[in-house]
């Protein structure tokens, strides 16, 4: 890239625009395409069926903040010290974030010449020098962290009207470094993440750029526009699926509008699984097992959609993959020299987008905090830790009681395993027939834990 | 009708032909588009893309034979006999069957003039004057009841090569009134059903017609030809489905090819929900809870589709619908008479396809034998008696008892209350905060068990 401009190579069609679209708890089947019965999602189920669904597409840990250090950075948060089993995400009282000598997507891009924006939740570090601007992004507008962080009081959301709701909660809706309204009036914010993300591709559209535009929704508290209150058979859960939805064919409608939607990749997921706790208020995993926070599939299989139609072939992709992907890929689509000083847990899935070649992926690592609790490698995966999580509602509650209080995780002794493709609800266990696949899984891990470099632990700075 | 030819009719096209295609046990969630992530079905996916995706479609019975005699005469299987609380459906030393005095689909079709054939399971009664060719058929070609009858031997089907598991089940296979086959090589058994139906638009292709293929597959011994064995990554229950999808695809081209898929309506849906009692042998429901069986969701709703390309408006319908709503619609269209002479349980949703009006349905009552255990009356479902289905498994193998005996039927002091479009897993019983709804419920439900008028018995014939 170094010896042309970019609008010659933009002409060269070689650098293509690149927006993230990230959910907040969503779950693997609270989308029309991935199953859902009564949300929906149009434009998603007809971006899906235009450009890939993908089936098995992990996410980097089952909550917040690893899950996005893992998606921004292509590496495994502990390798960034954004896990703990102390403090699982950062909270307004964090002095940490994600250090300076990680290279975010933003920044890898940004150094090839891209523009940048960041919108949306952050939940990285809310100060100096954590913010998305410290980060590679030209420039921020968002909640820093999640929005029921800064609680005034204790409050029982499910009984508040909106208005009261949105008071309950003091987060700050900052632009770059400064905040610009607080409480936010979260009840128009996927409304104007929205326009802010069209805004931007409107500004952007002459040059490559990249729009990571991660909402804080459905993460409770929910709120919806006007425009989409009470419009869902889904409760007001679907209500807000549905305005993410909107959102979702407002950004492909003006990549169209504006003619670059040939030239320009979106990639549509979830930071982490449905947070069971607050039923009705929460997502499904569809017929995965488990949720938000946990390391069952149903905490870390995300509904995942490629959009790219000139490049893309359309279809259901079923190879394994995961957001930390993400960032080896738009290297290899953009041309950026990906680093050679550190280890990534991510590959070019490029190829598979253009129809051709195989995943090299050949495992994922379920990390809950600093432990990996599971491993799939290919078909197999093998639970060597378990936990199961607080709340989670059971799929037979006439005569099964709920799980009421967080269990303690558990070191098992025969590791539970399943066929993740053949029984993707990890619903039987055949450890016994195969000790072999345990022997070689452990050996995996032993192998991917001597690799692990410790680094100063950022969530444990407050 | 009567005054004008058929090919006048045909075309003014006011008379579609019509397929039906009735898998058996196929879960709600085991096609590509209702969510399931390892089941390839590229037909059934854009068949539901390019038509309707309906996710509120329900069969008349959990099991096999009611739900078939709802499909077929448009009213519940206790307006006809073909239900039991004794023997849940006919067997081969059964007597009885659908009685004549039931006007079946293809009675009334064929009295307007349709060619009609029948594919597949029948299990309405397998002696005379209960087949196909009593019915309003004018050819048979299939088993007449489930794949699983008329064992050899006790077998464990799991441990058996396929060669020896289809000797096992000595069902025969049926050319109108006669026996072909014995036993059936069900190896071949989709391949075959589809060699039929495609030979049957062929040879129907000038004049309106009506064909009912109703595949024995994915009901348990588990077969697939040899193209599909071991091609799915969801093992051979996958394999299974991915030849049942390639079916569809290849009726879909025949259609395409004979230039005739404009005036074509096709509907592809599921006798009943997904038998968790063979495990990875058995589908999935999704994020519905329950099986086959039973009277929650995964028993009786079903993945539909229904595809007519110069009819249809695409999209998603949420709204409710039955199997026994397409007798009433079939009628509609194809300019036929409704008798008048009968109670009918379904209505007229040919407005629902053309993309205007709404469900005249309101409510749906979930019989279990001739009880109702269950109804739905808009968002909400009441449940007065619940029975846990044998084997069915949990959600958290790890720590809740599977169900291995089945249990009784227990009558509710308080019913159960869902809103299933708020919570289609069933999982929040909200009985104490709406006691205004349950009594609604009851009144509905008396009022209908009011208008059941007893009929002889025909599966406690043998």
């Amino acid at each position: 890239m170094s010896s042309i401009s970019l609008s010659e190579a933009r002409q060269k069609n070689d650098q293509p625009n690149i927006i993230v679209i990230f959910a907040d708890d969503l779950g693997y089947g609270d989308l029309g395409v991935f199953g859902h019965p009564s949300i929906k999602t149009p434009n998603l189920d007809r971006m899906a069926f235009e450009g890939q669904k993908w089936t098995n597409f992990y996410v980097a840990a089952p909550v917040c903040t690893p899950s996005r250090a893992g998606i921004l950075t292509g590496r495994l948060p502990i390798r960034s010290g954004m896990s703990s089993d102390k403090r699982r995400v950062l909270f307004p009282d964090s002095n940490g974030g994600l250090p300076q000598s990680e290279i975010t997507i933003a920044k890898a891009l940004k150094g090839n010449g891209y523009q940048t924006a960041a919108i949306g939740k952050w939940h990285l570090g809310h100060k100096s020098p954590f913010l998305p601007t410290d980060h590679g992004f030209d420039s921020y507008f968002g909640i820093p962290y999640s929005n029921d962080m800064d609680k005034v009081e204790k409050t029982d959301h499910f009984t508040l009207t909106e208005n009261e709701r949105y008071q309950g909660y003091n987060v700050p809706l900052m632009r770059d470094e400064e905040i610009v309204e607080r409480p936010t009036d979260q009840r128009t914010l996927t409304k104007r993440y929205t326009e802010e993300a069209v805004a931007k591709i409107k500004d952007f559209k002459k040059d490559p750029f990249f729009i990571y535009l991660a909402h804080n929704l459905p993460h409770i508290p929910l709120f919806r526009s006007a425009a989409f209150k009470d419009q869902s058979l889904g409760g007001i859960y679907g209500d807000v699926i549905e305005e993410i939805d909107w959102s979702v064919g407002q950004i492909l409608a003006t990549l169209k509008e504006e003619g670059i939607a040939d030239n320009t990749l979106v990639v549509f997921t979830s930071d982490n699984g449905p947070w069971h706790i607050f039923k009705t208020h929460g997502g499904s995993a569809g017929l995965l097992r488990g949720a938000k926070g946990g390391t069952f599939e149903g905490g870390m299989r995300e509904p995942t959609v490629f959009w790219w139609p000139a490049q893309i072939k359309p279809g259901v992709v079923m190879d394994m993959a995961t957001t930390m992907d993400l960032l080896p890929t738009f290297c290899a689509i953009s041309g950026t020299d990906l680093p050679d000083d550190r280890v990534y847990d991510g590959f070019d899935i490029s190829g598979l987008l253009k129809g051709s070649g195989k995943s090299e992926r050949e495992t994922v690592f379920y990390y809950r905090g600093q432990r990996v609790f599971a491993v799939r490698k290919g078909d197999y995966k093998a639970h060597f830790i378990t936990q199961l999580e607080y709340g989670n509602p059971t799929a037979h509650p006439v005569t099964l009681p709920a799980v009421t209080v967080e269990n303690e995780a558990t070191v098992l002794e025969t590791p539970l395993l399943y066929n993740v493709n053949v029984d993707p609800g990890e619903r039987f266990n055949i450890a016994e027939d195969h000790p072999e696949v345990i022997a070689e899984i452990r050996k995996v891990l032993a192998e991917h834990q001597a690799g692990i470099v410790p680094v100063e632990n950022q969530l444990e700075k407050y």
